[in-house]
């Protein structure tokens, strides 16, 4: 986690230390679903029953995407030309999050790598929802 | 351009031939988009001039980032669920490469990676706002 | 095709013009495998039988992820010191070309998919080859 | 890190737990190395002096690109199958890292992110050769 803190403050012209916390917290809980949601559409190709779990497997892929893709744009300074742009990518993210949250529960019961998928998602979608409201 | 199409006609269940081809027109948009701001930004990086190029080589990596993403969630099939957050990532898509393509106007004279990438990023953010207005 | 030989053409000290057309061949054809090995696990998780292409989908999304990782840096000026590494990045996607090529000619009869999937994998491999004996 | 271990004990069928162990070491410092790099590219971009960076800037971004896609790979089943190009993807990965630790550590004097970055690509280039030796 602090890692993170730390590659945004070596840059020139860093955030102000609030925007920071949060962007920081964004990469985090983005690149952590990232990874979450390529286990688990792995992991559900890998189960006896794929067929069930196909859907989920594909919403799975989508979110990690965009999550991966989120991550790398806030590790980069954030202008002010840019501010919009990045404002729908993260409202991208949470409504893919919101989706893999959501379809992960109706499996998490049964396989494991849902359970933390909708966990990932779901504390992804938190970060998106209060970055939002700071940028 | 045909290719594209091919690939989304070969799906189950695939959109009707008026959507399918404006998505088969966004991949393609999109990912000529990231390769040029990709090729852009390593230009800008190796030309003598590269510390007056660095805000024009920050902006196309922001931009291939969201265009390769977009492009390959645009891939796959299009559900009712999943509309409006590929809404917004089309969106932050419009919205880098309208940064891109004013960017590398600003150097488009001087340098021929720029005006290849001003080029695909007008083009990208056309085919952004054509799927935008039928999705 | 040629839109990427300008990309590469219009770059400070371009490669001369053999390699340059090798580099661009790999480009197109790892970025089209890209594409149709997304929309082929995608596919494949939309078929009614999707549990039985569950291996055929995961074998095409580590394909998808490596043809675009290198697809993007053989957009990059190809300097003395990154050859190496750039040959077994594309040693190893020419390996997951492969693992596709032969994981989607066993669709290919009943999925059209599959089919454009082996084809553009097989065309993929071919092209890392033949860069790999230029560079 | 007991996160990225979390996740590849819930596939089915994982790797016994020394294999399962490095990994999600190599995982964690290709995800890690992805970002430092991400960030020192962006940062070297927005310095006063990014002429004499953009060598590094370069270098930072193969080396993001072959993180991510490395890291995507790993946490999917390490099949027999894919153990060869699995193994040439880290060769890659290695010598991506060593370049980046070289190049930043020319300018880790006088640039926190080109420090962390270093620090970043050195820890990934050993969790390659460590599972190197293991698969």
């Amino acid at each position: 986690m602090s890692g993170t803190i730390e590659l945004l403050e070596a840059q020139p012209n860093p955030p102000e230390p609030g925007t920071l916390a949060l962007l920081a917290a964004f990469i985090d809980a983005a690149r952590a679903c990232a990874s979450a949601c390529t286990a688990c559409a792995a992991g559900c190709l890998a189960e006896s029953d794929a067929g069930r779990l196909a859907q989920c497997a594909a919403t799975c892929l989508d979110c990690a995407d965009v999550c991966d893709a989120a991550a790398r744009i806030a590790l980069r300074p954030l202008s002010a030309a840019r501010r919009e742009a990045m404002a729908a990518l993260v409202q991208a993210c949470a409504g893919m999050c919101e989706l893999t949250a959501r379809e992960c529960f109706r499996h998490e019961m049964h396989h494991q790598h849902c359970r933390l998928c909708m966990e990932a998602s779901r504390a992804c979608l938190e970060a998106c929802e209060t970055l939002l409201e700071a940028i």
